[in-house]
């Protein structure tokens, strides 16, 4: 059995990428790296990689984590600028024996030194974007940061190994410098190849909170299915968080554990996800919250038009 | 019952210190942070703040982690330079409503701007260090890495809050821009005050393999004794390290839970601790493995003179 599962509808392209891989019994390194390049390398996308918004100083600074289920290495980069690829950076840096996390001026030094492509990673389209919040901060108080949709997935292949990775630009107008949980091992990612993986999106700063990534895989350890697991470390973490400092951030995770069983869970409404199998195919599903549960519903063609349309449709200075 | 544990002997003054605010019924995260900031102030501690060795370039860069177990609340920097006192930026991060985590260029900028004392933290004993370092991989090649005693904290005050801290100058010769498990939550530091707080020092890049604060925690919380915990996860990180990639790096760990009792436990010789609580001062003890367990050796005054000799004897240009 092979699967992968993946955050967000913008994942679609990219897990049909690597459905192609992992049907030819591939490297699910191999699969993760391809699809999540595709969601980087998509301008309009503007979470991740290539379009990705930018910071407070009209930066755009860029996270990705790795991690190998077999081995438990991990490769992760945080605040990084102008390179095309973060994912391939912090797969690369999982292969290292130490120096595995390297963030800012560093980070970018390993990259160039290691031959990594460099780019410009600020579209006109994402500076229009910092232009219009810029002016609605100053007319209506307007809160700097929304939108943090960071790609995020677990693999698994037919020679079991589990991997699990992350991409994200972070916050929109987020401070110079700032990670969230999306570089950050037992956080944004987890996987043991033994037990499965996880992953996350949502406000960073929250999600690590509580460890979720870890907490999942440690839920499943313990005999969870991938969906329990999910439901019940979004529940903990979503009650927990409004009970310590009275609310909580947005927290939608994925799963998939050895067997390639899946899951996904969600504190806020319209969290999309992708998953294929081998029994499966590159399916959308959105998240659903009812009585405290979450059922997965098939995302509508017309629902997946509209998607592209929003993330698509022409935007204007103001 | 309020309680501070801290990792290896070169905590005692600080703890000292702490003990002082903490008597009083003082707050967990001043007498933390008072008890950090001495450590990273006293130049001959060559792995924490003031006289820590530099990266391969020659520069110290700095990380530190802090967590309310109150709130749930983090702060953390990473690869931060010229800064005295990385632990109160931290703490004071962990204030913020986003943006908690802040690295290298984003991170000084903040700390700059928020009145933080600069300080060329470098100190001609750590030149010193460097150059013998960079003669002795030429000519027998050493390995750059040795020596990452990190300072990790946990306390408990009179109010029942839990705080756990980290600050370190982590791996001599390291990347620029690496950082290891002391800013990372879950595994440099994890802290919940319904249960109790834990830290972790060693090879960042095999500590967060494992997230292990965050799994003392939980293992707490399950019922486990502090001594159990630590015991437990230690064992745990370090058997599936063995089998999944050959070897397993340092792991020592301390911890206390809300009760003020506390654990330490390590995979190798050596590994030294600070506790202290209304019923028991300040005092140094070694932990000894024996027969797969830790058991804790007061230190004596002969070996706490030799350590203090050994950290301040003269050092010559090789």
């Amino acid at each position: 059995m092979w699967g992968i599962i993946a955050t967000w509808t913008m994942s679609k392209e990219g897990i049909e990428k690597a459905e192609e891989i992992l049907k030819m019994s591939g490297d699910s390194g191999d699969a993760i790296e391809k699809a999540i390049k595709e969601v980087e390398d998509f301008e309009y996308y503007k979470s991740v990689g290539y379009g990705g918004l930018p910071n407070e100083e009209g930066e755009v600074e860029l996270d990705a984590g790795y991690m190998d289920g077999d081995t438990l290495q991990i490769g992760a980069i945080g605040a990084i600028r102008d390179f095309s690829n973060p994912i391939t950076i912090a797969r690369r840096l999982s292969k290292e024996k130490v120096n595995n996390v390297l963030v800012g001026e560093g980070a970018i030094q390993y990259a160039y030194q290691n031959g990594f492509q460099r780019k410009n990673m600020l579209t006109s389209r994402a500076k229009i974007h910092y232009h219009n919040r810029l002016k609605e901060m100053k007319e209506l108080e307007l809160k700097p940061y929304s939108g943090h949709d960071t790609v995020g997935m677990v693999c698994l292949d037919e020679l079991h190994k589990v991997v699990a990775a992350t991409s994200t630009s972070g916050l929109f107008m987020k401070k110079k410098g700032r990670i969230g949980d999306s570089p950050i091992v037992g956080s944004g990612f987890y996987a043991d190849s033994q037990i499965g993986g996880a992953t996350a999106t949502g406000l960073g700063e929250d999600l690590m909170k509580g460890c979720i990534s870890y907490e999942i895989v440690s839920l499943m350890e313990k005999g969870l299915s991938p969906q329990e697991a999910c439901e019940e470390a979004v529940n903990q973490l979503d009650t927990k968080l409004k009970q310590r400092k009275g609310q909580s951030g947005d927290i939608s995770v994925v799963a998939m554990n050895k067997k390639g069983e899946w899951g996904a869970a969600s504190n806020i409404e319209g969290f999309s996800f992708v998953v294929a199998n081998a029994c499966h195919k590159p399916t959308v599903y959105i998240v659903k919250r009812k009585n405290g549960k979450c059922i997965h519903e098939l995302a509508s063609q017309e629902w997946l038009d509209e998607y592209m349309r929003k993330r698509m449709e022409p935007i204007y200075k103001k």
